[in-house]
């Protein structure tokens, strides 16, 4: 698929970490990379000025709040995701899946319960929308025309996330799901692309849950489709993080080695440091844009609140040496007033600040790789992060 | 006074208009001129850089919330309102004196009740925060102290603004009142300036409600204070539209020619033009702002909202021909799906456009009376802004 290749540009000695180029029709990601999320096609609080500036090489939107408003149709008829939001870099959607079944889950219904609002059926999943509870079905296919009108770089295929607590039975089934979805869509997705001027690339999802078995079943079906790329999902959902380091290990041996893989809703610097060690390309998490919202912020040493009074009169940036807009121009104790006072500028700025410091982070991840100093600069961003003597 | 100085550059020979330039030590203001309100020391949704880009030429901060949070001793410890917030440009603070006033009447407190939150007395007002409570008292000379510790270029003499509705007996009260303080605040004033570095220029403000009798005295009383420039307060607060432009006329011959005349909390598009055909130099208004917030957006065919669903796959940018952020760079279509989701984003856009519509006016208006045509401007602009046949 000439539209995108992935090149590794170095492999790290002592770890699985690799630094690769992925090109794609908007150009070039450099990765490992951290994508900042768009729910709703538009990062909170930031411009696409602003996710220029702070370095984002491509960011993500979700498929299942945008088909329900304002309905990808209209985004098509507006020239396409990157061009109704001025993003001109790479996007990326998932494939409305994990939103699917986890709004549910949120709304307090359960698979058993007479309230349900998600059906999972061999064709698809039919869903009640939280906005008003109007009744959806998605299928594999649908997920690919939807994405396809939508027209980011990278698709994702449309999977089933199940509970981590779920029996050892149900996450087989739902793997074996997720397997037979994964087929069709990949079906329907190159039928979708031979009109296509803006090509797309489909990735496909490993699940199968906190199972060793599974998880290796899976990995190895996914590598076997042979599309441009491969997700692990499923994980960070309520496993430890030791049991999620655990599966990236098993699953490593089956991943082909010259495609990207994304590692789905991971994103403290901690646990990318450590996915990174385990040979992932990709992340993306809310985690940056929510705790700017909740008003903390990451520094080199750790995480910080506003809320803490000590910043009152402080007239440092939130963390020395940073390079962000919000650091460069603005005193902690002004971001905190904003915050404390609910001015969205304020929010604004923690924004572009814990956008920028996982930006940079993968900067330097790469930038360490290439020196081949990652492991030592793991350990010790680590250690001061989590305040270990 | 060597550090505020104003100048003439134009005048309109069939109405009172003028263009005019005020230096102030952080630069010079072209009059007339809109500023932007930061009630809480932020425009709200702008950073500095975009009202720098819109070409807003000075701000506005309000004394009353800075005082109580986070306190004017933080905001001077940290530099001062400018340094804080990194606006380089001018600003104003007004003296507190309207909120005191306001914010107690919105609470539903009255000056009879029991639970009254404001007690004017000859030396000041007493007043509880609405934000907990507590009792403050504010005199002339406080407002004046506040004042300079927050450190903007131009401060508001200490006045009360009486209800448009009490009796002509309390207004005229008021109003010999804020004589009183006037002259209080000056004294004050002098004194705070000699050992300042940052000089600072004290407005004194006209009041007398809608009387032309009080207006006039008032008028001649605040000229006569010969102070750097001269407010207009307690217009716009409730009376027609045609008398709050009769009360202008009424007060004209009073105000000396060679100062900056600023009508205070004015800032519709037609009242701008209104004013100006009478000789006002400066606005500020938050409707700019605050109507971003609701979604709604002004063009030169009157005010639109994007809750209108015709909308919804609008190519267009909010306002053809507009050379705001906003409408160079997305459709209709993107900043109402922004809106109607709640995204910060949304009503940022909105923001810049409505405060950029303002400014972008006053531009207009001191072009169109440097060449002569303002009266031919102003109808025009009003017609069509009016929907007038």
């Amino acid at each position: 698929m000439k539209n995108f290749k992935f090149k590794i540009v170095d492999s790290d000695k002592k770890t699985k970490a690799r630094v690769g180029q992925f090109k794609t029709p908007h150009g070039i990601i450099n990765t490992p990379v951290y994508m900042p999320v768009g729910t709703k096609a538009s990062v909170k609080t930031l411009s696409p000025e602003e996710l220029n500036d702070i370095g984002a090489e491509i960011i993500l939107a979700n498929t299942y709040h945008l088909y329900l408003r304002p309905g990808e149709k209209t985004i098509q008829k507006l020239g396409g995701l990157q061009k109704w939001t001025n993003w001109k870099k790479p996007m990326l959607t998932d494939s409305g899946g994990f939103q699917v079944f986890s709004l549910a889950q949120e709304k307090g219904f359960t698979k058993k319960g007479s309230k349900t609002l998600v059906k999972v059926k061999e064709d698809g999943v039919e869903f009640k929308s939280h906005l008003d509870g109007t009744t959806h079905f998605f299928t594999p296919e649908k997920a690919m025309k939807i994405q396809s009108d939508l027209g980011a770089d990278i698709i994702m295929a449309f999977d089933e996330c199940a509970p981590v607590h779920a029996t050892k039975k149900y996450i087989t089934e739902a793997m074996e799901r997720t397997h037979r979805w994964a087929e069709r869509c990949k079906k329907e997705h190159q039928k979708l692309q031979k009109n296509k001027k803006n090509k797309q690339a489909l990735f496909p999802i490993i699940q199968g849950g906190i199972f060793d078995d599974l998880r290796t079943e899976s990995a190895k079906f996914i590598a076997g489709l042979n599309l441009p790329g491969i997700a692990i999902g499923g994980l960070s959902v309520g496993e430890s993080k030791e049991k999620m380091y655990h599966i990236l290990d098993v699953i490593n041996p089956y991943l082909p080695k010259n495609k990207p893989r994304y590692l789905m809703g991971v994103g403290s610097p901690d646990d990318i440091l450590e996915a990174v060690s385990h040979g992932i390309d990709m992340f993306d998490c809310v985690m940056a844009t929510r705790n700017a919202r909740h008003g903390s912020f990451w520094t080199l040493n750790g995480r910080a609140h506003l809320a803490n009074a000590g910043f009152k009169n402080d007239k440092n940036p939130l963390m020395k040496g940073c390079n962000c807009y919000t650091c460069k121009n603005f005193s902690t104790s002004y971001v905190r007033h904003l915050f404390i006072e609910q001015e969205m500028l304020g929010l604004r700025l923690l924004t572009i600040h814990n956008v920028h410091f996982l930006v940079d982070l993968m900067t330097k991840i790469r930038e360490n790789i290439g020196k081949g100093k990652f492991e030592q600069f793991k350990k010790s961003f680590i250690k001061r992060f989590k305040n270990e003597k």
